[in-house]
């Protein structure tokens, strides 16, 4: 059995069937574990043994015929700012939070009740505040496509994507703040999803900001998030979510003329537009938009937004003591905020959802919007030393994801091509806000059409 | 027929049996009017003869059997900061704004499409920022029952009370974010309901503070307040309330032994001791309870709270050029917001939540919670000439309603004697977030022991 191989729902079935076992699918998660860490640097905190215990349970569970969920048996992996029973949160800081923080809210509470198998906590940039995926305190996981030095994973879910490219978990929970999904999912050839703001609880995360902090998911295919997101949002409301894949035929799939294709590095543009080549050709039709105010809410996010305010006001209020040992990445934006008026803030507030409101009437008229899911290849890290460098690279990094979080949106990513440095491109795809099922039904068709990351990103990891 | 003698149950009967007429009531209140304006000065925008046309329409109405609801024929006064169709909109500037304003919200529109009559609009305090009615472009309304100058009439919602004390409306539109509606209602001898923050709309209001602005009502009594509640809470959701009158026997009545008690002014205590001896009298149980947290919330309010910040947010982006003409005790609050970092407010609004949520669990063992509405007898508008003698007056003033307002309470008052000044004295009933049909049945309860404002304050206003 190559359980690595084989998607979400076939393997459910298999272990439903018994045609193999959960310690088998755990056993792999866990080898492949042994090959490339400590070298790539994913995990955090590495739960394996206890995993291979509780997959032994859940195979005396599948044996006896009980069924607690569609993620029974299947191996997660926690972003480390997710509360988790048992194992220490340290949202990418120096130093354990206190325990209370390891108390599961609805979302990692909805992995466990259904028998999800935790392999352990990803890394994390510290409190999520970044979108390259460094981390001073604990190392800066490797990008597994790398050949040519250490590039960054994307973050600030760091951990999250490296786990899905190294086999060493099959479905990974992340956050989602301004791209800290979708980046990293992009930057690593994996599918990640951004939830609506509000649709999934924020109770048992560590907060940046809470305005737009939204949990997320990251899979190895279109597929399977299909799967984990159904798994998980039947549990997080009364809904029962059915993401149906439309035909292309007739798809009215928007392209932005504006913003999200300025001064992209050499490849992306290029694999993004192949790929929608590809679905016009398959009769979907391509609509160019003009999308308001983008530039207008990405000015407020260069300038702290709202979260470094709200970062500066937890970590105030909570842990005063730790912020002259915060990340000098994090540290300098927290200071910033001190400087950010009450009244600028709540004019921050007023601008972004008027923006929101005009801009998501875009979908009155196209099903989804299209674009380059992250602007830059990953970069070096050699080349972020310099605090300003590192400054401009993040703002890029996040430059054509935020959008959708500023504008309230769902969104998902998933790869299409290498760029110029021989790195994974994402193609972000951008819906009306609620619209998760519908938007992850566009994107099977996508993938049907384009094929799945192994198969087009047309060579393995090399570190992985 | 003497309209103003009846309650509006009474009056919503007489008027469906065509025992009297719509033009009848609306009449005694023209009359009211031209007897004490501008004197008393309650009005910005008096609607008489409309409103007498509106009431000839509506007795053709009733005289063809239609029926548009409780409210159908009845005067009332609003609150200059709701949008009524054709009527300006100053919200206590010196200028009306912007037509768009003018459009009515939900609130108004339960009036509106219940064919209330409109008698025109009340002065409020510039943007509702101030808890002693004074305006400086408008003049202050005149607290009909001084017989010793012109005390302060309470606000901002300044001239509800005083058009309600006046006899020029039945019923009155107010709003409450610190105490608007309960210190007028409580200094004119009237009833005021603040409802539950969220439980009424607060689209076609001008803001003062959104994260606490309420939308409220005054009456003459409770009985009038139950009937006005119901007739407009019904449009406003899918409830159905019933303003049941609970026995007094056996009712646990908080009274704080902290806070609501300190320094008050001559005979508010003694009278509002008084009433409740008189419900103890009847059977209710007294329980002394400590309400925490009461002192730390009201230190954020005395440094501006949030609404300093949300006003001095709104003004910069709606009305820049208007700042400079503010009214100077509404400058020199919006001012200081500048001063107040994103950090700090955050810190405020994270502080008032954790402080709500314990203090409202005072509620599991009272049924409500009694004060003494306002700490301090209606000021002499003479002495408040200073800006920090009038800093002190409306900081007081505004002392006990506030509390309601940070911890998210609802809550109601009712007149229940006269003060060694000899100006109505109001006793408050808090109840838990979102329990005002409960809150009112309770002061049905109170009221029908110990009488109505105009029984028992013993004497006519002195102006009215």
């Amino acid at each position: 059995m190559n359980a690595t191989g084989l998607s979400l729902a076939e393997l459910a079935r298999g272990l439903r069937s018994r045609r193999f076992s959960a310690v088998e699918i755990v056993d792999r998660c866990r080898d492949a574990h042994r090959r490339s860490e400590p070298l790539l640097n994913a995990w955090k905190t590495w739960n394996g043994d206890a995993a291979r215990l509780l997959a032994q349970s859940v195979d005396k569970l599948f044996d006896s015929g009980m069924d607690f969920g569609p993620l029974m048996g299947l191996p997660v992996s926690v972003k480390d700012l997710y509360g988790v029973p048992g194992m220490p949160v340290f949202a990418g800081t120096d130093q354990a939070l206190p325990a209370a923080w390891e108390a599961a809210g609805p979302v990692a509470g909805a992995v466990l009740r259904q028998f999800g198998i935790v392999m352990g906590k990803t890394h994390t940039v510290e409190f999520a505040f970044g979108g390259l995926g460094v981390n001073a305190h604990w190392g800066t996981p490797f990008n597994p496509w790398s050949a040519d030095g250490h590039r960054t994973p994307g973050g600030s879910s760091s951990g999250a994507g490296v786990s899905l490219a190294q086999g060493s978990a099959l479905v990974a929970l992340g956050t989602d703040t301004a791209g800290s999904v979708r980046v990293p999912a992009s930057m690593t050839g994996q599918v990640g999803l951004k939830t609506t703001h509000g649709r999934w609880p924020l109770e048992g995360i560590v907060p940046l900001s809470p305005s737009l902090d939204t949990a997320g998911l990251l899979t190895r295919s279109v597929e399977d998030m299909a799967f984990a997101f159904a798994a998980v949002d039947a549990l997080l409301g009364r809904r029962r979510p059915a993401c149906a894949m439309p035909s292309l035929n007739g798809l009215r799939l928007g392209v932005a003329d504006n913003f999200f294709w300025d001064g992209l590095d050499p490849g992306i543009g290029e694999s993004v537009s192949a790929a929608i080549e590809l679905l016009a050709g398959a009769g979907a039709r391509i609509v160019p938009v003009r999308v308001p105010h983008c530039d207008d809410v990405y000015e407020i996010f260069r300038q702290g937004g709202l979260a470094a305010s709200e970062l500066a006001a937890f970590m105030n209020m909570e842990f005063p003591a730790r912020i002259a040992r915060l990340d000098p990445v994090v540290r300098a934006r927290v200071a910033a905020a001190e400087q950010v008026s009450s009244v600028e803030y709540l004019r921050r507030r007023q601008v972004l959802q008027a923006c929101a409101q005009r801009a998501t009437a875009v979908f009155a008229d196209v099903d989804a919007l299209l674009a380059p899911t992250v602007a830059i290849t990953p970069p070096l890290l050699d080349g972020l030393a310099d605090g300003a460098a590192y400054a401009r690279a993040n703002m890029m990094a996040l430059r054509n994801t935020v959008i959708g979080n500023l504008f309230g949106w769902c969104a998902l990513t998933l790869p299409v091509g290498l760029d110029a440095r021989r790195m994974p491109v994402g193609l972000q795809l951008m819906g009306a806000p609620m619209t998760e099922a519908r938007l992850i039904g566009i994107g099977l068709a996508v993938e049907a059409r384009i094929g799945r990351g192994p198969e087009i990103l047309g060579h393995a990891p090399a570190l992985a």
